[in-house]
C-alpha cells in the first residue's frame, strides 16, 4: 500500500497481534521506575531493549545518556517536502507500591480477558508502543513519507529532568513540524479526544518538627505541641470553604478559558454517576464555583499527595510523633509561572507553621508550566479528519488536568506544534494498583497513528 | 534485721547488685508486647519466668489466664493486722518501632555509662523489678511483716482487658489496704514524687475515605475530594486557636483544682529550657490560658497519635490518596465520663467530615477515668518520711499527665488506697526508641520500696 487505508491497517493488526503482544509483554516486564536510583540498571535495561528494537524495525536508534535515566533516540529521515514527526513517550513507570493490591505482580504482564494488567501497560508503554507499531507497518509497507524522530524519555513520572536538562545542546537534532504525543486520554463515552491542554506542576515536601523523639502522649500531652495536629492545622489554611486556594499570589496570571473553549469543555461533563462508578469518588473535590470539566481544565490545584506522621500499625501507641510529613504538588494552568507559584506555596507554609514547631523543606522542584493549544490550527483539523476514521463517535475536545512536564520545553526545543491524542480509560488505574490497556484501545491507537503518519 | 534501716540496705544492694543486673537483664529479652497477637508466646514466656522467679523469692506464684494476655499472681502471708499491700506492675512493653531509631535493639538490653538501654527498661519492668528485690531482700532478713499481693499485667499498655474484665472474679484474693504501683516518675529536679493524680484515656481510630483507588491527581485533581486534606480539614476543627478542645460536651464534669493543688503543682514548675533539652520541644502545647503542669496535671487534652495517607516514601508520586487515617487519643481527668468524652469526639469528628468523604471509625475503646488522690491521707505522710531517707531533697507532688488505667479499677476491686511512687525520669525516653533506667534511679527505687514495706 502506498497511502494505507483502514482496512488494510486492521488486516495488518490481525495478522501481527500475537508477535505485538509479546514484544510488549517484554518490555512491560522491565522495572523501569526512573525515579529510584535502585531501578537504574533496570531502565538502562529496558532502554537498550527500546534501542534494538528500534534498530530492528529499520530507524536508526541511540541511547542518549543524561544527567538522568538515558533517553533512547531514533530516526528515520523521510521524503524532503514532508512534515517531520517527533514522538514523544516515556519509558519509566509509576511506583507500583501497594504491592499487595495487585492481583498479579506489576511487572509480570497477564491477560484478563480483553486487558493487559502490569505498571505501565498505559501509562506510557502501551500508548507509545501502538505507534512505534504503526510505524513499524508503514516501513514495511513503504508507506512512510514523513520523516521520524523518536524521544523515550525515562524520567517523565518525576519531572524529565534529565531530557530537559539535554534539550538545548539537542535543539538542531530535534527540530520538526509536529510534536506527536499519545500520553493522554479519552473523554468518559470513550469518544475520539484530542487534548487541548496539559496542568503543570510543582512539588514540595516538609517536616514539620516538634521534639527530638516521639513522647509519651500523656506524659506530654497538653506541653508539648504535636506535629501532626500542627500538620492538620497547617494544611487546613491551604484553601477556603469554597474549595479555592487560600495562598497569596497563587491564581497570579490565570488566563480564563475563551467561551467557545468553556463550552466545548463542558460538552463532555463529568457525569457524577459514572464518575463514581469508575473512581468510588464523588466528583465534589476542587472550587466549587466551577464546573468539574472546568476545574480539571482550566483551574489550578494543590493536592496532598501523602502525609504520614507517628504511629501506623494495629492497636494503639499512645505518643506525640516527633515529626510529620508531608508531600503536597500543585497542579498549574496557563499563564501562572510555576517558580512563583512554588515560592508562594512555601512561604505561606513556613508563615502558618503553628507555634513550637519547625518548618523544614525537604523537596522542591518545578516541572513544566501549563498550556493550552489553538483551536483553529490546520494540525486540529487534519487529526480530526483521521479520528473520524477509526471510530463513529464525534471527536470531543479535553482540556486535561494531568501534566506531561517535559511537553512545553520539548515544543520550545523542536519548534514543532504539539499533538495531544492517546486513548486512555479512567479504568486503566494509571498510577495505581491494577494498571491495564486493553487490546481494543491499542488497536485504535495504531489505526490512529497509522493513518495519521501515512498520510503524510 | 527486724527493722531494715538504710544503711543496711545500701549494703544488700551492693552485695547483690551483679545477681539483680543479670536478672533484671533476662527479664528485659522477652519482646512482651502485649498489643500484639504475633508476640503471645513472647508473653507468656515473660510470665512464665516471673512467675517461677516470684517462687524461687518465696513467694507462692501463679499464672493466672484472662481474655488476653496472662496475668502474673503472687502472695505472700504476713502476720495478722499488719497492713495488706497490693503491689501492681505491668510486664507488656510497648511497640519498638521505629527499630532503625535505636542505637542497640530493644530486646538486647546493653550498658552504656550507668544506664541500661531496653524496651522497658523503666515502662514497667524496670519499676516493679527494683520492689521485687526489697521484698526479696526483706524476705531474706525475715524483715516482712505486711501481706505482699502481686499483680503483674500483661496488657497496660493496651487498655488492661484481660485484667479488668477478670477483677470481678479476683475481689476477694486481691482485698488489700494499699495499692503501691511504682509506674511513674519524679518531677524535673529529680526530688521523690508523690504522683497525686492520674489521667485517664480514650482512644479511637477511624479513616476518611474518597475513592475505590488512589487516583492520578493530575486527571482528578480538582475533581475528586482528597483524603489527607480533608482529614487535615477534619482534625483542624479538633481544637480552637488558644488550644481548647472545641468539641461539645468534651469538658463536661471537669473538676478544677483546689488552690492548694494547683499551688503545689506549680512549685514544681516545667522550665521551657529544661523541657527542651530533654524533649527538644517547647511546651508550648494545649490550652494557653493555663501553666504547663496544671496543663498536664488538671486538664484533658486530643491528640493525634498517628496520621497517615497516601505515598511516603522518596521522590514523588502524584496521586490522591483513596484514604486517610488517623489514632486518636484522649486524656481524661477526674470528673470526666470516659465513654460520654469518647462518644461526642466520634460525633464531632462524623458531623465535621468534609464532603465526599466516608467515615469509619476502625477502633473506639475507654481504658479508665482520670482520678486525683486525697492530699491529707496518713499513707501520704508516710511515704513523705520514707522519702526523705532516700533524698536529700524535698518531696514533690505531682498530677500527672500520663494514665495506668486500671488503677482507678484495681482500687475499686481491691478497697485499697493508691500510693503511686515511682522514680521514672524524661530521659528514660519511655514509649520510645532508646529507653533506658539507670543504676541511680533503681538504687533509689530499691531503698524506698524496702523502707516502705519493711516498716509495716
Amino acid at each position: 500500500m502506498s497511502r494505507p487505508d483502514l482496512t488494510s491497517l486492521m488486516t495488518a493488526f490481525d495478522r501481527n497481534w500475537p508477535r505485538w503482544l509479546r514484544e510488549w509483554q517484554e518490555l512491560l516486564r522491565f522495572p523501569s521506575i526512573g525515579n529510584f536510583p535502585q531501578h537504574a540498571a533496570d531502565c538502562r535495561a529496558c532502554a537498550e531493549w527500546l534501542a534494538g528494537h528500534l534498530d530492528a524495525m529499520g530507524l536508526m536508534a541511540e541511547i542518549l545518556p543524561t544527567e538522568g535515566q538515558p533517553v533512547v533516540y531514533a530516526e528515520r529521515p523521510g521524503k524532503p517536502g514532508r512534515p517531520v514527526v517527533l514522538l514523544y513517550g516515556h519509558y519509566d513507570v509509576q511506583p507500583a507500591d501497594p504491592l499487595a493490591a495487585w492481583t498479579t505482580p506489576p511487572f509480570e504482564p497477564t491477560m484478563r480477558g480483553r486487558r493487559l494488567y502490569a505498571r505501565g501497560a498505559e501509562d506510557n508503554k502501551g500508548q507509545f508502543f501502538y505507534v512505534l507499531k504503526a510505524i513499524e507497518t508503514l516501513l514495511a509497507a513503504q508507506a512512510l513519507d514523513a520523516t521520524v524522530k523518536i524521544v523515550l524519555d525515562g524520567e517523565e513520572e518525576c519531572g524529565s529532568r534529565g531530557l530537559a536538562g539535554a534539550l538545548p545542546k539537542w535543539r538542531s537534532r530535534l527540530k520538526a513540524d509536529v510534536l506527536m504525543v499519545a500520553d493522554t486520554g479519552t473523554v468518559a463515552s470513550g469518544a475520539p479526544t484530542i487534548t487541548m491542554g496539559l496542568r503543570g506542576i510543582a512539588f514540595v515536601s516538609f517536616t514539620l518538627t516538634g521534639s527530638t523523639h516521639d513522647l509519651h502522649s500523656g506524659v506530654h500531652g497538653g506541653v508539648a505541641p504535636n506535629p501532626a495536629l500542627g500538620m492538620a492545622r497547617l494544611l487546613a489554611t491551604l484553601h477556603r470553604e469554597d474549595g479555592s486556594v487560600a495562598v497569596p499570589g497563587f491564581y497570579e496570571g490565570v488566563e480564563p478559558p475563551t467561551d467557545q473553549e468553556r463550552a466545548l469543555a463542558n460538552e463532555s461533563p463529568i457525569e457524577a454517576a459514572d464518575y463514581q462508578a469508575v473512581t468510588g469518588a464523588q466528583p465534589v473535590g476542587g472550587e466549587q464555583a466551577f464546573t468539574p470539566v472546568e476545574r480539571r481544565g482550566f483551574r489550578p490545584t494543590i493536592e496532598v499527595n501523602g502525609l504520614h506522621s507517628g504511629y501506623g500499625d494495629r492497636g494503639t501507641k499512645t505518643i506525640i510523633p516527633a515529626v510529620a510529613e508531608a508531600k503536597l504538588s500543585a497542579r498549574l494552568v496557563a499563564g501562572q509561572k510555576p517558580e512563583s507559584c512554588l515560592n508562594a506555596l512555601v512561604q505561606h507554609l513556613r508563615q502558618h507553621t503553628p507555634a513550637g514547631l519547625r518548618f523544614d523543606v525537604l523537596e522542591q522542584s518545578v516541572a513544566g508550566e501549563g498550556f493550552r493549544l489553538n483551536l483553529d490550527s490546520p494540525l486540529v483539523s487534519r487529526a480530526r479528519q483521521v479520528l473520524d476514521q477509526v471510530s463513529p463517535l464525534k471527536t470531543a475536545f479535553l482540556w486535561e488536568g494531568a501534566s506531561v512536564p517535559v511537553v512545553t520545553a520539548l515544543a520550545a526545543a523542536s519548534g514543532a506544534e504539539p499533538l495531544l491524542i492517546g486513548f486512555g480509560h479512567e479504568e486503566d488505574r494509571v498510577h495505581a494498583p491494577d494498571e491495564s490497556f486493553s487490546i481494543d484501545q491499542f488497536r485504535q491507537g495504531f489505526l490512529y497513528a497509522a493513518l495519521l503518519l501515512g498520510g503524510w
